[in-house]
């Protein structure tokens, strides 16, 4: 006969062949027997503050080691990561959502349960909206194979699924779980040959060709290819905002972030006057699209995403994007000659002290170019910290965190945990503003209790400055916090307030030397302080409001 | 020619003729342009430190002052007041909810603007899951009459609704409003007098009625009617946990807290042994009626709610809860002679400090008994902050406010900031345990700024201290804070830990003399110490996991 495990213990064998390694989340009375379960497995149970903390730890994770799942208990614990599992969903990050729920024999007769808000199923329709796939695990006879299903959906739409179990299903039997099958689906044999060779054909006959590299890439782990194509072709390649470090941005063919008029003119000039966009994994959203003010032209597009692969203004269908990519690396792609093109780093590693000059925020950003290292994962928040961020050159591939399409704040710190928990070798240099550190950055509190070693740095300017730059009112403005002595609270990490060049310098180097504890650098900037990329994007979304 | 305003001009016009003086929330560019027309309102904004604080202090605010608002972006702040949002529809409280979204012109081939989720209607759909009514002003020919039935909705049943405005409607011109009409159903002339008559019939013909208050009479404003009612009758009165303080707790009526075997026995075994209970307002939630420990026999109750009016097996249709309660305190119900029943404060008021002895929860709770003035409003977070506060005697109405059924952590610091300011006369006092205020507990920083003066007892018990009640594990501890040095992040408030009895008469002193800011006492309770009424709790709590 067939070995039998509870159902909990089948969700938690198969989590782990998906290679998650740790459960944020918070437990409650109907999740608890689960949180013993996984004491008792090999998945690490991370207990942070609040629970949205927990889902934006849960995307970080994803985005390093391509899953992350968070546990939470009913509707008052789900409803707390239904923000980051939006943003999850809309930046495509696999974040597997496990939630208690009442018993089954508790429900008969509708009994009004704590925690319950209209009828047992509310939690479940809500997150219908916000994930790819979901499941109750109501049925012993259906729930491992719904549970091979859901998390088959996560891995394969790179996005957020959700699972709830009843509490007094946690311990029922079924079936041991067989091999993990992972499904790949398969191109259409004759629609793939006519689209790559009319790729092939488009590309070598453009003079001169660039690749636009997108988020997907990395969430499908397409990048070797990338690197491939870009090695074996020499065509130049330009990022995203959202997709920012899918290729190193010291790779001799990177030419910098395009982003419409929001961003560098000469990056702009040249995917823009390009007779041949070869358009990778791209999400065509508009701060990608510089709050469309990207000019591309579709009659000189090819454009290979997850959902669709298309060629100047027709479509193939059943083409995937794996093999689209594979099959143009083993095509007959011209290569082209050494020419010059856009520098990134062009005006960088100039940055000369003043010590005494008061820090700004476009000085600080060259400050930590200079400052980058190897190990260091940039985690940007939203505002200036990400805007400001995305002339920071990237030493190597996917080493760029941030909801840079979602755009919600408080993601960083908690990202953060996430982060450096997926790769302990990884250090996360956290760029956050005031008003988003106010959201979330408390989440300082379970990095401290782990021994984690961000550096995070909280850029002061005293409100919502992208918010003052289109539109100023008293509600822009809020309370000022010493951030820098956080650690009286939360005993352990080390601060900094800092005013001056010199002081920023003194506390970076603090901070790197630091590998014990969070350091946490209270840059004090002028209220109405702004990077040139702030200013430039925020006169385009004033024009909306 | 009638005169015209615009939307928001008409949304702000409605939320002021309904009592509406502050708006909670955080403002976004999807939502700037309505913030703005607020500052030219009578209505004052309050920005959070978060959106669900936003959600909490809203709930809070309505309790007290019978209507709330948040104000929030699309998606982004939208889901992060989807808990506090279903917490007010699990327990009546009538939340506004408004959200700025992208434009319609901006929505033409439906673009991926930032904060979308899955298309432009994902927000819409989860609301409508949590609210009992909604409306998109995306049409001026209906936007006026969707406003008015929206928050018709609201105040008649007493439950949260959600407006959306997409941003380039919030100036689009519309006919002014007329004058407001509060629609009121009527009860069916026949059905009334046939239930009165029977109710009357059983009241009088029974030897021990007790009347069951719940928190439905608050929300309804029946409360000066079930004073009455119970002056005139002389029958006694129990109230739920959930309806706590909805009739004076020193009414010579007043007979204590009914939870079933987790209350007070006396009250249990008054209530149990009746022979006519008449229920009023009730909301039969597991947490009310002590996890489904309360023994009350259908064939002995009247039950009156604004859902239902039932006596003994039967309903009877269109009888209006108000309009029931008139014609009781018209019918000729006999008055009872004077007495024995139990009495909610003895042993109180025995509290002799022992000032060198380390405190404890119970002996907080009876040197808090002591403490309470007439001008506060007792607030209490989950765990022992409510379970334990279940005991303490609340001086007037409508000075009791917790999350009693929703039970969701994190409720009472944003709760604090909602009430003081829905009604400035009252003083908070706010239970919390380390946990909750993890949670939302930096909320003191707005508190801080609008010169509120809260006085926040933080139960420090190291952890999730209910559940290591029903199941202990690693994942019930967090992190230690320093919760007395808050102080010094948020400058202006005081702090104090507290170790010994005396020690806490010293702290309570001092807060009661400090009316010009918070005042956050930091408990030290040892990690297994918890209140009788926690005990009984978590053991049948326990049971269920």
């Amino acid at each position: 006969m067939k070995k039998r495990i509870s159902i909990g213990q089948y969700l938690i064998h198969r989590l782990v062949q998906h290679d998650v390694g740790h459960m944020f989340g918070i437990p409650g009375d109907y999740i608890l027997k689960f949180y013993d379960l996984l004491e008792h497995s090999p998945i690490r149970t991370v207990v942070t503050t609040r629970e949205d903390s927990a889902g934006f730890a849960a995307d970080a994770y994803a985005r390093v080691r391509g899953i992350g799942a968070v546990c939470v208990t009913y509707c008052v614990g789900g409803f707390n990561v239904s923000n980051p599992v939006a943003g999850a969903f809309a930046e495509k990050s696999p974040v597997i959502v496990v939630s208690g729920s009442p018993g089954m024999k508790e429900r008969v007769h509708n009994p009004l349960l704590h925690h319950k808000v209209r009828d047992f199923n509310t939690q479940k329709e809500v997150f219908d909206k916000l994930t790819i796939d979901s499941a109750v695990l109501d049925d012993p006879r259906t729930a491992g194979a719904e549970i091979d299903r859901v998390l088959d959906s996560a891995t394969r739409h790179k996005r957020p699924v959700y699972i709830e179990i009843p509490r007094d299903m946690i311990d029922v039997p079924i079936p041991a779980p067989g091999r993990l099958e992972i499904r790949r689906e398969r191109s259409d044999p004759d629609s793939l040959k006519e689209a790559v060779s009319e790729a092939v054909r488009m590309i070598n006959g453009a003079k001169r060709p660039v690749i636009l590299a997108d988020v997907e890439l990395h969430r499908f782990g397409l990048q070797p290819l990338l690197v491939r194509l870009a090695d074996k072709t020499r065509i130049p390649v330009a990022a995203t905002l959202l997709g920012k470090s899918v290729i190193s941005e010291k790779n001799p063919n990177y030419i910098g972030i395009y982003e419409g008029a929001m961003g560098r003119e000469e990056v702009r000039l040249f995917v823009e006057s390009s007779d041949c966009v070869i358009m990778l994994g791209t999400v065509l959203t508009d701060i990608n699209l510089g709050i469309f003010t990207a000019k591309l032209d579709r009659g000189v597009c090819i454009e290979a995403t997850s959902e669709k692969i298309a060629i100047r203004h027709h479509a193939f269908e059943n083409v995937q994007f794996r093999e689209f990519l594979l099959a143009l690396l083993r095509a007959p792609l011209h290569r082209r000659p050494q020419h010059g093109h856009p520098n990134p780093t062009e005006g960088m590693n100039e940055y000369r002290i003043r010590p005494e000059a008061p820090i700004t925020v476009n000085r600080c950003f060259q400050r930590l170019n200079a400052f980058l290292k190897d190990d260091m994962v940039v985690i940007a928040d939203i505002g200036d910290a990400l805007f400001g961020a995305s002339d920071l050159v990237i030493h190597r591939r996917t080493e760029f965190l941030s909801p840079a399409y979602y755009t919600s704040m408080g993601f960083a710190v908690p990202a953060a945990l996430g982060a450096q928990l997926a790769n302990p070798h990884l250090r996360p240099l956290v760029l956050v503003g005031d008003g988003a550190f106010q959201m979330t950055g408390m989440e300082l509190s379970t990095i401290q209790r782990l021994g984690l070693s961000p550096i995070v740095i909280v850029l002061n300017n005293h409100g919502y400055a992208t918010e003052r730059q289109i539109h100023d009112g008293p509600y822009n403005d809020i309370t000022e916090w010493a951030y820098h002595r956080l650690p009286e609270i939360i005993p352990g990490g080390r601060g900094f307030k800092v005013k001056t060049e010199g002081a920023f310098d003194h506390a970076l180097k603090a901070a790197l030397a630091n590998r014990r504890s969070f350091t946490l650098i209270n840059v004090i900037l002028d209220k109405f302080d702004r990077s040139i990329a702030m200013e430039r994007i925020a006169k385009r979304l004033a024009k909306k409001v």
